[in-house]
C-alpha cells in the first residue's frame, strides 16, 4: 500500500492546480470568488441569504452549495431568484476545486455575473486545505460555538482572509467574550479582517456587504 | 496513482480490524467505553464536564481527549481529578482506531477503570465512519446549530447509539423546534435513544448519567 501522506500530498498538489485553473478563468470573467467556511449550524447560509436580501439589486451574484445531502440550503437560496447550483458531496467532507470546476461551464451560462459566494461543507477542518479557486477564503464562527475556537481549529483561522462572528445576539445568554475571540483570532492569524453579525438582527450585514461590493474587480 | 477510493477502503478495514482488538481489550477489562461525536462547540467538553461532576464519586471513569491542538479540554478536565489522557491530531480531522490503540498500555496502569469516555475531534462528518473500538456511539448536537443538522449530517446520526440535545436553555433565542429535530433524527435513525441537556442549567444529566451507570458491565 502506498504511502497515505504521500497520496495525500499528491491530491492536494493537483487540486492547487486546478485552483489555480479555476480562478484564471473566474478572474478572466471579473468573477470575485468567496469561500465560506465554518463548522455546522454556524449560520453560513443565513449570512448568504441576508447577503442575497442586500446586494441582488446591486450586482449580478450566484452561488455553489455544498452538502453532504439534502438540498435545503439551495432551496433557501433559489427565494432570491439567483442563480444556485447544488453540489452534494456524498461522504466527502469538504468541496475541492474539481467539483468546483465542473460547475463553470454551467456558471458561464449564468451570464455576467459579477460575484461568486461558494458556501462549503459545514467542517472546521478539511475544507481549509481545499483551495477552490477563491480570491477570498471567509471563516464564520458563531458565538454559542465558544470563544476558543481559532485555538483549537487553527489551520482554518490561518488559511482564511475574513472571520466573520456570528450570532452576537446570543452573546447575553453565553460565556462567549467577544473580545477574547478576537484575540485568539488574532493570535492565529494577525492579518484577519474581523466582522461580527447577526443574521436574526441583521447587524454588521451592511459592512459586510460593502467589503464584497469594493472587491468586484468592474467596480473597483 | 492508486484510486483514492481503494486507498480508503483499505484504511477503513484496517481501523475496523484494530477496532475490534480495541474492543476485546476494554471488554475483557470490564471497560465501558463511550465515543462522543459532535460539530465544534456543541458541547462534548461541558457535558463531561457535567458527567464527571456526577459520576466521580460512583465509578471510576477516565477521559481521552481528542483535539487538533491545544490542551484547554484536557485541562477543564483534569480537574476533577480523574485520568485524561490527550490526543492531538494535528491536521487529522477524527480520531482513530489506531490512535486509541496506542492508549491503552496508559489506560491499564489506571487501575480499574469502569467507563472511559472518548471526546472525539469536533466534526459531523469524518468521525462516522472511523471506529474507535466503543460500546456506544453519543452524537451531540445543540441548538443554536439548528434542527435541520440530522438530514443534513445523516451519516453521524445513521451510526450513533445515543442522541444529545445539548443547549436547551437556548431554545427561546433560536428558531430551533425540538420536536422537529427529533424527528429528523429517528427518520435517519429510528432505534436513536434522545436526551435533552443543558450543561449551564444542569437539565438531562442525572438522566443520562443513570444510562451510563446501567452499561457498566460490572454494574448489571
Amino acid at each position: 500500500m502506498h504511502d497515505v501522506y504521500t497520496i495525500k500530498e499528491k491530491i492536494l498538489s493537483r487540486n492547487a492546480e486546478l485552483a489555480d485553473e479555476n480562478r484564471r478563468i473566474l478572474k478572466e470573467r471579473g468573477i470575485f470568488t468567496v469561500n465560506i467556511i465554518s463548522s455546522p449550524g454556524a449560520g453560513k447560509t443565513s449570512i448568504i441569504e441576508k447577503t442575497l436580501e442586500s446586494l441582488t439589486d446591486r450586482c449580478r451574484v450566484a452561488v455553489i452549495e455544498g452538502d453532504l445531502q439534502t438540498e435545503i440550503d439551495s432551496t433557501r437560496l433559489k427565494r432570491y431568484g439567483i442563480p444556485v447550483r447544488q453540489i452534494t458531496t456524498g461522504r466527502t467532507c469538504h468541496l475541492d476545486a474539481h467539483m468546483v470546476h465542473h460547475t463553470l461551464p454551467w456558471l458561464m451560462e449564468q451570464g455576467d455575473i459579477e460575484l461568486l459566494i461558494i458556501e462549503n461543507v459545514g467542517n472546521m477542518v478539511c475544507p481549509a486545505e481545499y483551495d477552490l479557486g477563491e480570491d477570498m477564503k471567509v471563516v464564520v464562527m458563531s458565538v454559542p460555538e465558544g470563544d476558543d475556537k481559532p485555538l483549537k481549529y487553527p489551520s482554518i483561522f490561518h488559511a482564511s482572509d475574513i472571520l466573520i462572528i456570528n450570532k452576537i445576539d446570543l452573546v447575553g445568554y453565553t460565556n462567549f467574550n467577544i473580545d477574547r475571540a478576537r484575540e485568539n483570532a488574532l493570535r492565529i492569524n494577525p492579518g484577519l479582517e474581523v466582522f461580527e453579525t447577526s443574521c436574526t438582527q441583521g447587524k454588521g450585514i451592511k459592512r459586510w456587504c460593502e467589503l464584497l461590493l469594493s472587491r468586484i474587480p468592474a467596480r473597483r
